[in-house]
């Protein structure tokens, strides 16, 4: 993006900018894509900021990042700093990363462990629920500690997945329904007991709605990723429209080994555009886990496992995360928007809490598949974008039989956003 | 410039803008240069990319960058991708670089060969002349693949060089006598059995018009380009109120060896200020081409020519092409703008096809003096932005005899960018 | 700051946004930091420049800087290219650096030296008091070079600090006693006989008030300035509400020498929130000046200075400078907004002019201590503006024991903006 395309908006105002949008998603044809200034236009990147991602749950990353008492993780939602800690209770919870004096970051690492949470700028210090302890000697008589506590973010938890809310209210509807049946789809891999082996931070030109877009459909996966091919069956579920007889033969046999050994699979899905999913699928038949050759990553199984061919278990929560649970090692993905054309796409691999690197598992190996299908799917959605960006732009057809993931995603969207414009 | 001059704009909405900038066009003196925002305000370049560069015709390239069926190249008008391919006819056809489907750009190198153009995402395929044939296999009953083919722009070529235009409808006016006339002067050059030798891309830190404003200007050549006036007379032609009897001479002496071999020399203009223009001036009495020597670039002449002296056949086309056609080698110049104080400025130097690199020409040598010269406007162009920038500029006088060039120019801006806007 | 931050703007317009700074200060409460605009909002950035550092006096450098004719430096105020130059009698004059023909900027160098100030564009030229001296041969005959001279900015100096001021009109009040009381305070320094040793351009994200808050308060220097507080007391002054018993004792001890010697340190102060304001205050018992060990910085004292310990006189002028002047070596420091985040802290270290590099001084020992207070105070700011670009963000208290130094500041900022928003 140069820096001239910001005022290159739609529409005069922010307000302005807020009712067009509207306009436009009530307008609009459910099979197509949407109009350019969705994909590039910093009013409307703001709309979704504000709309979205500053209202919405978010997920963030895994409890078992935080294992103990005071281990933290930083995460930016937009320029919203946000502080992720494990207290003495053993609850994780999220905090606005601003102190409450003059509004520097509290912590400023990515990661860490401390005791209790202290300013670096004049050591105003917190415990680990957030209660100001300590403001300086001579905050004068008027000063009220209590009412100088960090401010607190909604926080939900289910699985090992830690999912937060920026909005004042955090939304209702069907999202602790997702969490019971996260809770009971994740309890054969006893996240707690599992470890972080290797992240990956992927910065890509492209929309946010982009990278989600690029999730939503294996359309492009023949063209583009060998690599993942070797192991990835590109049907979404037994219900994709192009799923073959040999596929569902495939899902029939291992769900009786599955049902035998008491793994979910079974798809279940809630909210608008099956916002919130989950399913297990086989991989390729003969292969074990994502890797280049669809032998094992790891060789301690996670949880309870005992079968290395548990498939990949799909985990989406919209706007911002798609995951593959699998018997010895599972990948979380994250995805934050940093402008209206930049996104950060975040990658982990976690592996028992036992197992030892470089014996039982090889990083590399790990994240070697992976990494090649994001870079590949970076440049996919970056150069989509820059096609976006044109004045030969105009809407495009979604196929339903090979991009429904799409449709269901901007049906989401579009009602996500209508109603909290509304709201 | 600093990110936050983005909102240092002159004008509250970019329609406020159109109408200022209408406004100071119509009440300006026409020998002084142009209010600050024209140079630095991020609306009113907007409105110069969407009245000029979105509405008049463009110089790309030459059609010897194409010379064979799927030859092709790439170019960006500010944010628009635009695709230039040679097709199996043999015609040369600009397209919007987005594909009909999701919008990524198709072509993603800057030059190639292709069969057909395919786009890299969902391998949605076209002809050569933009026809889709491909569009996956299951697009749904009601799709129409002649509704999608690629976005034609408008194209004319004449004497080898390539114009586009991006508006609904091209400018009609005197454009097509200009290309007449193109023909005609370009004949002796056979275009066509050229090859491109060099290519060199200089990003500069300056509104476009402030390159072309340098350009259009030798009023600063005796103080900047010491390689260049090794071969160049400063005099625009015997027009230039500075042109000395001795130069008259020199003039009258070439143009008769010039009729006698039947090579175009006489001045030729069209449009308001000179907006297209063709003349053809002798170089320093004793030099052949624009080299450091002045000596002779390339050991096979170009065409039907048989004289080294040809001087240099000078073709202007605003708003964004100057060039230099010589007996050995021609060199074409092409400015975009970027942004409000961004422009990319890219030469290219052609040899006759048969020309063998490193046996008749070598490529540092033809470059030589251009990189130089370019590099020294470069550095007058980004001084001349940031003193623009200032709270203490206002508009200067330019000077008739030695400026009548950027009097023209802007008269030709001024009466374009009125015309559009009332459009 | 990511780009699309640029629109994230309180306000609809720019008009509106100076409404709602001026309401917004009207109602701030007196002991709290600023809502968040003021330090991220690239209209109230505009505002700041617009309303402040175009209309207000500012520091700018030293006039030993410029020792003699034609010796020049050049400052950038925010995108102001300003020109400061010593001319044939001894004056110091600034001037806008951009050329009355098409607005380059004259002089590109930072430092240098020149008999006229000639454009490098056309070779206009003008002499050390700005007048236009050549224009060219043939500008017409309506063209006169009286009406063309560099156009000025207001210049005061004193006690050898410059000031300028880039309004139409300097303000008045109570700056001239404040230049009569820092002659005489700076007497003892002769500082036309000093030069510069050393200087430090240091690039900070963070906005020029979190820059200065930072300044304004020692609260935070326990927790970060190890190498700062082997030599600096922690106390204002002795009307600090922390001053301890020991330390007024210290003051009134060394105050005596001073006395006795003639030299000036008792508190004067003028303006607003004591936006100017002199005072001299001992350095730790045992120490000379600011080096690592308080030991001397250069083996030539200051002008008629004999006595090592003068401890430092700190002299501030908001917006832009805080300094110390010292025995042996003086600092001083300014402050330049770049944008909304972003500022330059330039420091210089000066020195008796007859000292010798490698023999009285050693530029890396001048240097050592404020490099590193200067690079921590560069991480509490740049850490300060994420945490305040958080939604999470609210203003809170500064204490009036520690923190008065900001209150101050505040006052000044919010009585000046208030003021010139409505002249």
């Amino acid at each position: 993006m140069n820096q001239n395309d910001l005022l290159n908006t739609t529409s005069a105002t922010y307000s302005d900018a807020k009712q067009d949008m509207a306009n436009m998603l009530e307008s609009r044809p459910a099979n197509y894509s949407l109009p350019q200034p969705f994909y590039n236009d910093p009013q409307f990147f703001r709309a979704d900021m504000e709309e979205v991602f500053q209202k919405e749950w978010l997920f963030v990353g895994m409890t078992s990042e935080v294992p103990e008492r005071g281990d933290y993780f930083t995460v930016e939602i937009g320029q919203n700093p946000v502080l992720i800690v494990r207290d003495a209770d053993g609850s994780v919870n999220a905090f606005h990363n601003t102190c409450r004096h003059r509004g520097s970051r509290v912590c400023t690492e990515h990661r860490g462990k401390v005791a209790n949470l202290v300013c670096p700028y004049h050591q105003w210090t917190y415990d680990l629920k957030g209660n100001l302890l300590f403001a300086g000697t001579e905050m004068g008589e008027g000063f009220d500690m209590k009412q100088h506590g960090l401010k607190k973010a909604h926080t939900k938890t289910a699985g090992g997945f830690i999912f937060i809310c920026l909005g004042k209210e955090a939304p209702q509807g069907d999202f602790d329904q997702f969490l019971e049946t996260l809770e009971e789809y994740m309890e054969p891999y006893d996240v707690e007991n599992t470890k972080l082996a290797v992240e990956s931070n992927m910065y890509e030109k492209a929309n946010w709605k982009l990278v989600l877009e690029n999730n939503r459909e294996c359309y492009h996966c023949a063209g583009s990723h060998p690599e993942l091919l070797n192991t990835l069956l590109e049907w979404d579920d037994t219900n994709d429209p192009r799923a073959s007889e040999e596929f569902k033969a495939l899902v029939a046999e291992q769900a009786a080994d599955w049902d035998a050994e008491g793994i979910p699979h079974e798809h279940k899905s809630f909210g608008p555009g099956l916002r919130n999913r989950i399913v297990r699928m086989p991989l390729k038949k003969g292969t074990k886990v994502m890797t280049i050759d669809g032998e094992s990553g790891c060789s301690k199984l996670l949880g309870r496992i005992k079968n290395p061919h548990m498939g990949s278990m799909r985990i989406l929560h919209l706007p911002n995360s798609w995951n593959h649970m699998q018997s010895d090692h599972f990948i979380v993905f994250r995805v934050l928007p940093i402008s209206a054309q930049e996104s950060l796409v975040t990658t982990k691999w976690f592996v028992h809490k036992d197992a030892v690197e470089g014996v039982d598992y090889d990083p590399a190996r790990l994240r070697q598949v992976w990494d090649a299908t994001n870079d590949q799917d970076r440049i996919l959605g970056e150069e989509n974008q820059l096609g976006i960006n044109s004045v030969g732009y105009q809407p495009g057809p979604y196929s339903e039989t090979f991009e429904f993931g799409i449709i269901n995603f901007m049906e989401w969207y579009s009602s996500t956003v209508q109603k909290n414009l509304k709201g």
